[in-house]
């Protein structure tokens, strides 16, 4: 007899008392209702972050996972080490070589995507109260670790150069003069999401200086960047700081995303710990990805692919720049990404990006606030652009819906003034600006 | 400049204290040193848990998979939903059918293997000191998960019937006494890892009676399940409570560990935060790995090649058995397990399977120390030795060299009397007997 046949009630409501207190910073995003509509095939999506992998071989990887099966079949579809298999370990060893990182295939170990990277540090390092450092507006996904963690979020001013070298120095020493502990440094140096800027060359130096100074680690996260438009590979932070950096890098988006295959590469004493959470969390990430991975790597002009992949996203980039210069309104102010998935944009004063998410997604475009990206509610005059997915045409479709919503939203405010001046007030003296406000 | 070349020294011993307090409790097992050399081929392991998966058709397998490479490529190569994808958890509830579970797609979490799904259940109820309560011996997968969350372990007496009903009325009870919170009960009902025991019928009753009448959760963890020898597989404990049981459930031995495609069905407000934990943890389980099975399973007679993984399996348990009765010195008790993997033997009075375990190696035998299996560090008494992976020619064999380190143990202890009987009052002190006492 269950519980409920025999209570006459359900006992759903009794779970709220009983969950650990993690769980209440775990709640679902009240946007995500609205992306349930957005994935309709008639609203176009500038919001999902997917990485557009309609042009990778479906032969070539097909052959090369029946390759797998045929002669690694046993091992591949077996229990492998909790650390990640030693052959992928070294392959990733020479992908990271691309952005200057000597590192030594012990000190990586392979995760579930760079997500679970984030996620075992996070682990590791946070006890509730300790304070991560990021960058404002910073990856949606490790900011849900970080809450998860229970873990402050302090964040630091970008420009259209990446992070502000002064502005860390500054929160750093506010944050321990406030008697708090800083675990770690979050950071995405190359194409940044949301933001979609890098950290300049000048600044990295500037960077690991400050963190050295301080004594802090560094958590440099960097998916997209083998997927520069205009330069090659930026030098990564962990090149020069082997010691204080963790560096995560991850397969979705230079591959593909559905064999989760990231990695982090750790000082060792870090490594011997996160095998140990990695163990705890999964017993060992699936050797079946890995070796497919391993395969494609082996087999396949990868990195002729990335360089396709490159292609097809710069013209992306380019059909979004364009829509965007040609039609949105005076005030609304983009950067330019010279690299990755995305574009910020932050609407014209008074205008409010989440409260407009509705009336976006009945005009078939979605895209995502900037309240997404902050652990502090700021950031609603912004939102999140994604070119990578929808085809040119598409985004310039989405692009003029857009700007036919923000039109209706500015004439609407210039009759009855619906954006209260306390709200833009509060807004500004957050101390941090939009990395667009110096760039177009 | 790396901060290893500036100070001269390295700043390993520094991690110690940024680490969180969770991660103290997260050290590499001692005896995992002696694992590196127990995978030696000459070495008979009756040490790991590996399914033996030589009897996969490995061209069915490459059929199934090339198929969906090539005409559902895009879909398994791309992020999937948090939840995992909605057509394997249909076949999930199908699985879960063959137990008496009448289960809804919608309240299924695909996780990383059945361990994570023991990491995500943890993650979302357990605070620092919230106790767990699970049978003596346990799981040490779960163990290192209850460790890394800081629960406290209350274990319970299990004899040839599985969990003892009275013990575990007597244990909620002593713990509330104590002003602690129980978070849930880990179970392992069917073919139990270590004990090789399962739930009789009749306890089922008490013990879902016995969970209601507390108020307190039960973890069901059911990785065996399909596995009996014996007999067809027992009605689960979910199945007669669905608002009280978080179900777990594995393909890692009904098909293959190397995709790590495991599930919880769980009442729907805990599968809500489930799936919010399993966002932070990954963004998504693994779509390739998930689709990979949901193929095998819908174009491969899977049920029959689980009845060839039983016969296999059954032979292999005879070997051992047969082999212990043919060998053991008197003194020595183990159960004779009706499915899954594994025998808990206890070692004749005065002997400590732990300091044994180099010995053993020495002479090319490896198991795990009972130890491995209490949180309280009890159970040196015993081992668990697993038939799953070696033929039954080396099960024999190792039998045989394992019987030879026990007989030189004895002899050197009827010599010189190496058991403190400090130690051996220490253990019987405990309260909780090894399941096999009764058996034999």
């Amino acid at each position: 007899m269950s519980r409920r046949a025999r209570g006459g009630a359900t006992r759903l409501d009794s779970y709220v008392d009983r969950y650990a207190a993690r769980t209440l910073g775990m709640t679902a995003s009240e946007i995500r209702a609205l992306f349930s509509v957005a994935s309709r095939p008639e609203v176009v999506s500038l919001a999902g972050g997917m990485p557009n992998i309609t042009g990778l071989p479906l032969d070539v990887v097909g052959g090369a996972i029946s390759d797998l099966v045929e002669h690694d079949g046993p091992a591949a579809m077996q229990y492998g080490s909790g650390q990640g298999d030693p052959g992928l370990r070294e392959q990733i060893c020479d992908v990271m070589r691309l952005e200057g990182i000597e590192g030594h295939p012990d000190d990586v170990v392979v995760t579930v995507g760079s997500q679970q990277a984030v996620d075992l540090v996070t682990r590791i390092f946070c006890d509730p109260g300790d304070v991560v450092i990021a960058e404002a507006p910073s990856y949606v996904g490790a900011l849900g670790v970080f809450r998860a963690f229970q873990c402050d979020v302090v964040h630091v001013e970008m420009d259209g150069d990446g992070l502000v070298p002064a502005a860390l120095a500054e929160a750093i020493r506010a944050v321990r003069a406030d008697g708090k502990q800083i675990k770690f440094i979050y950071t995405i140096p190359n194409y940044h999401n949301p933001a979609g800027v890098s950290l300049a060359s000048v600044r990295r130096e500037e960077v690991l200086d400050i963190a050295r100074e301080a004594d802090v680690l560094i958590l440099e996260d960097n998916p997209y960047g083998l997927l520069g438009f205009d330069d090659g590979p930026h030098r990564a932070l962990r090149a020069d700081e082997p010691d204080g950096v963790i560096y995560l890098g991850s397969f979705s988006k230079t591959f593909a995303p559905g064999f989760r295959v990231g990695w982090a590469l750790a000082p060792h004493a870090v490594r011997e710990k996160l095998v140990l959470a990695q163990e705890a969390a999964t017993l060992c990430p699936p050797s079946f990805s890995q070796l497919a991975v391993r395969s494609y790597l082996s087999t396949h002009d990868w990195q002729g692919q990335v360089k396709a992949f490159r292609e097809m996203y710069r013209e992306r980039r380019d059909a979004m720049v364009e829509a965007l210069e040609d039609m949105m309104p005076r005030g609304a102010r983009w950067n330019i990404p010279n690299g990755g998935f995305y574009v910020w944009l932050t609407l014209p004063d008074g205008l409010d990006a989440k409260t407009m998410l509705p009336r976006a997604v009945t005009s078939r475009v979605a895209y995502v606030p900037g309240t997404a990206f902050f652990a502090d509610g700021s950031g609603a005059q912004s939102m999140r652009l994604s070119y990578c997915y929808p085809t040119p045409d598409r985004i310039r479709e989405g692009v003029r819906r857009l700007v036919a919503v923000i039109e209706e939203e500015m004439e609407l405010r210039e009759t009855f003034g619906t954006m209260p001046g306390a709200r833009r007030e509060r807004l500004a003296s957050r101390g941090y600006e939009s990395p667009n406000t110096d760039l177009r």
